[in-house]
């Protein structure tokens, strides 16, 4: 054995373990008994994705003692809200229980009764909420009845994560303009093709198929030219039950989208976006073959991301979720024109012949990204984020 | 708005949600509130790293109806256990309680009385333990004995989390040879330094605490002579309480190890592996300056790594933690010399000047990472794999 120049044994011998167990204490409350319940409210919240519109996703559960007596989520547009069903199943159970709901419960009369009413009725003796609802026959009374009848409510569990489920609803809701995710897969050493040119499956089945519900939460898809000529992607939900995409976008400022793409053949809504002065017969063309044509400003030899947004919100697109490639993705991290970024990884190196997730160095301070969720699906890890700023903007109302 | 070319609204009217309803509840059981107080029960157990040796790392907690009665980890060899200070704590409350440990309650009489009297005797009506203890006194015993006294016994929860707490002590045990850890850290596009000789702080102090608990977790720590000379790292446990730093292992073919080095100033232990033929005076140089200088069979312009373990392992050092350079944790990685890896991710970019995690390709099936956990350490992320190999190896023998 190597003799070791100090004695490694028993540095601490009659140090009083007091810090420690202090510490401790804090280690265990750091990721709480509630957060978890509140997590699992979030998953089964984005199993109504692609079907609620305009409603946003929800998920409820009913906990007593430990156990889980009743799981919902809003299934579809018009139909029950996740905590009526919770509660429904919870049954007689659920009094004395503790209700975890995404959402706070709604106060109006709309396609189903109030749920706060729903709520009282059940005889829980505690609410956990993400957020406020943003609607302005809500936004906060609900917590307030809840409150006046003497139910215990801890609002802001999560929130950044529940955020995540309705960011484009909210910001509509609010009139916050457009919502901008971010989405990228890669290695573990941040490689998102194995090398230039080459398409490469990152992520197992099940990441692809969240990937989908992704797709199915906003109003557009965006990608560069680029990544279409190369990887020819599907983007489309073809993991989800009956759940059409939303219209692809495409950046492409000379206008090189193929004509001979599957997307024109099919019933997909295509969006180019496109630089003032770019092929005019070539657009033509394209329109023939059903794609949207939309001409924005440039700025060197890219199209104005900017300008870009503002055309898609004119015409009625108010969420956009960007899946690449590299460039695309840190010019938006760059110029700060994001909401929410999901991150995958895959437990793999592609090495230095490898395709970079980013074209660029941005600091930490200058990516500003707050931690929302982090999990583990199948063999890929999942991380995902809120923009600093967006999440100040909607907190302060919501919380 | 862009004319859909189908209606997106209502595709699924009239399917019966029952599917998407069986898999909510799969969603919702993935991870299971078993798991997440058996998560709680590592996060205590790491408070413990450094002092409890040679005996492993244990945390324990007591709950009942979801509540945390009772929270113990063994702080210090020759004391308490994790559980028996846990139900000590729940006293009277932890009948009919569920015990959550890290590890097989031990059946002997040690320094302290056999675990499994103490379960017995406070009523608990249930023990959720990650994996039986190697340790042949008690192997698989403890288990036997509370299931015959109609204890409810669940094992495996969080295996492979809690494999990682006491690896090297597991396998010392068990006589399966040398442990290898890896870990690295890096921004979300893969890079471990801003660019070539730059010195970059990736993670924030929280993290770099971790960092801290996995270095007094290791009987020595190896890095590259390259970081050495780059990055000057202190490799030490400065963020922790009376903890004294681990030897420091450098790999340096060719000896160019600094004589001025601050290592050889102070008390720490520093082992260098070199080429058989590299510089002899300065290797007594080193030596006369309190290096131990290991002369390791080399391969082209490297060390061998198989050579270089089994002579630390000649040397009484069972458990190596890997912090780098890049090539030197590619080569592990390629090699299938590991056993746990703890990849660490900040939210920035360095983009294509930065420095890569890996100098090659490395396919996920070669990689072989099986999950362990996944974290939120403040701002930064942790995720941490055990090999397939390993776990097959140990799990076998301990579930």
């Amino acid at each position: 054995m190597f003799e070791a120049r100090s004695k490694r044994s028993d540095p601490t011998r009659g140090v009083v373990e007091r810090e420690a167990f202090d510490s401790a204490a804090t280690f265990v409350d750091q990721y709480t008994v509630d957060d978890y319940f509140v997590d699992r409210a979030i998953d089964l919240a984005w199993l109504g994705v692609g079907r609620t519109h305009p409603n946003p996703l929800v998920g409820a559960l009913v906990v007593k003692d430990g156990r889980i007596l009743g799981v919902g989520y809003h299934q579809r547009y018009g139909e029950e809200h996740a905590e009526t069903i919770a509660l429904d199943r919870a049954g007689e159970a659920a009094k004395g229980a503790t209700l975890y709901v995404t959402l706070e419960p709604c106060t109006h009369q709309g396609n189903t009764p109030p749920c706060v009413d729903h709520v009282l009725q059940s005889g829980v003796s505690r609410v956990v909420i993400s957020t406020l609802d943003p609607d302005h026959r809500v936004n906060g009374r609900g917590v307030q009845i809840l409150r006046k009848h003497g139910v215990e409510v801890d609002l802001g569990r999560r929130a950044e994560r529940a955020l995540l489920l309705n960011m484009g609803c909210f910001k509509r809701v609010m009139g916050l303009g457009m919502t901008v995710t971010l989405k990228m897969a890669a290695t573990l050493d941040g490689r998102i093709a194995s090398r230039a040119g080459s398409r490469d499956d990152i992520t197992g089945e099940e990441a692809r198929r969240f990937v989908h519900r992704l797709r199915a939460a906003h109003d557009g898809i965006l990608v560069g030219i680029n990544t279409v000529l190369v990887d020819s992607p599907r983007l489309d939900c073809r993991l989800l039950d009956s759940v059409e995409p939303p219209p692809a976008v495409v950046l492409d400022t000379h206008l090189k989208f193929p004509l001979a793409s599957s997307w024109l053949d099919g019933n997909r809504t295509v969006v180019l976006i496109t630089g003032p002065d770019a092929g005019h017969q070539k657009a033509k063309d394209l329109e023939e073959a059903g794609a949207h044509v939309v001409r924005c400003r440039t700025e060197g030899d890219r199209v104005e991301l900017g300008d870009a947004i503002r055309s898609l919100l004119d015409r009625g697109m108010n969420s956009l979720l960007v899946e690449g490639g590299g460039e695309l993705f840190s010019s938006f991290v760059d110029a700060g024109e994001w909401d929410g970024l999901f991150m995958f990884f895959s437990p793999a190196l592609f090495g230095p012949d490898g395709v970079g997730l980013s074209d660029r160095r941005v600091d930490r301070a200058r990516v500003g990204a707050v931690h929302a969720g982090i999990s583990m699906i199948s063999g890929d890890m999942m991380m995902s984020f809120v923009n600093g700023k967006t999440r100040r903007l909607l907190l302060d109302r919501l919380l």
